[in-house]
């Protein structure tokens, strides 16, 4: 399992990944699920990917074959719009699927992965798009300013009070690490380090990427200020009118 | 869906349900999930459900009938322990679904139930059991002493952070409102009155049960204060080493 999460904001786009891979509780491995293509001038892409890892690493490799084939002409800096780049790694990632899916009905779903593609082009706004195992997509919207793939239920009561498209990338990102420590404390499949982008927006350039492992002094005062203020907060509340 | 969460403390045991049902989203009701068998002078005994409407209303009819019935001495008032009213309740539950289950394989799920079963029999610990579709059943412990079923993740940070065996059963009733709140927030198929249930050790009948409505006063300040905090706490938290 994995857990990441993309917000979009007026100010920008922020992403979080965890770095956790397992194939049973036996073989866990760490991974880095945060893809920055970064290498046009007009654009900024940042992947994030979950689900099988055979499945993720072919997708980006074949991503990145087409970036260094000249003779290619549909890639990630070849097309003109972020909506199209959705669809291109949907389809990469549908036919990577069904190449590999030939064994019994029951098992198809063993090969999925789902992604997050998030930047900006120039001269179009910054978007970030939810790609389904299907191949196709939607986007983030004012309404509904963060998506999530992997194991997404834990952390996401945090981000539904939180995030408005209004606030700022660095409380969005804080939202994103509270969102990703209830996950990790959840479920032993989501773990660190974690990995944080911010985008602002119109730069067209990564503003700051930053990696948070176990026993990062910022992650850890994050966390246990989260957790002592939550139970601060809960003394706080409203008593029962028979108390 | 539904979401039931029973918290075991020393203090005694506190139950709380939703009363949403729904067989597709043009067909909600509200059933109440909550079923209190305390007709027995010795025992005090809370059936909480999840799971398919048909099976789940079987079951608990069955459990009726067979305390009315003077020539079976197999029931909730007549079995011995705790954890023998489990296995009784999770054998009816297997034989009802296996009864139902004559669709192909697939289907199979959609006849399932899972159970929370409660409370004290006189000379005994008061305890809590999760009894799943198969009918077996696991107790809660002092290292897990909250169990849940139905949509169970979005809640579950709030109970892993508060609920320890040493706290007050409002303490904990209140914390499973919150992490009721948060179910209710994040799917549509949780979904108001809220019953609460609140058990004494050793008293061997019930402290108080409630119900609160979706503009409960009491659920509405809670619920109010608790997004009010979030968001206040949130505005505490340690910044970024570059903010």
């Amino acid at each position: 399992m994995t857990y990441c999460v993309a917000i979009s904001l007026d100010a920008g786009l922020v992403f979080a990944s965890d770095s956790r891979t397992n194939a049973g509780v036996d073989d866990v491995s760490i991974y880095s699920k945060m893809h920055l293509f970064d290498t046009a001038a007009d654009r900024v892409v940042v992947l994030l990917s979950a689900g099988n890892l055979a499945t993720t690493q072919a997708v980006t490799k074949r991503l990145e074959r087409d970036l260094a084939n000249p003779d290619i002409d549909v890639s990630i800096n070849a097309l003109a719009h972020l909506d199209e780049i959705a669809r291109y790694v949907g389809e990469i990632s549908a036919q990577v699927q069904s190449d590999f899916s030939g064994q019994p009905e029951q098992q198809t779903g063993l090969m999925e992965a789902s992604f997050i593609l998030g930047g900006q082009i120039q001269g179009q706004p910054h978007e970030a798009y939810l790609i389904y195992p299907q191949g196709n997509y939607i986007a983030a919207s004012q309404e509904k300013p963060f998506l999530q793939i992997g194991e997404t239920k834990y952390g996401k009561p945090i981000l539904d009070r939180i995030i408005e498209p209004t606030i700022s990338l660095e409380r969005a990102g804080r939202c994103a690490m509270i969102s990703m420590d209830a996950s990790m404390r959840s479920n032993l499949s989501v773990g660190p380090p974690i990995e944080l982008l911010f985008y602002t927006a119109d730069s067209l350039t990564v503003a700051r990427r930053c990696r948070f492992d176990q026993n990062d002094p910022y992650l850890t005062s994050l966390s246990s200020a989260w957790s002592e203020g939550l139970k601060r907060l809960f003394l706080e509340l409203p008593r029962f009118d028979w108390e």
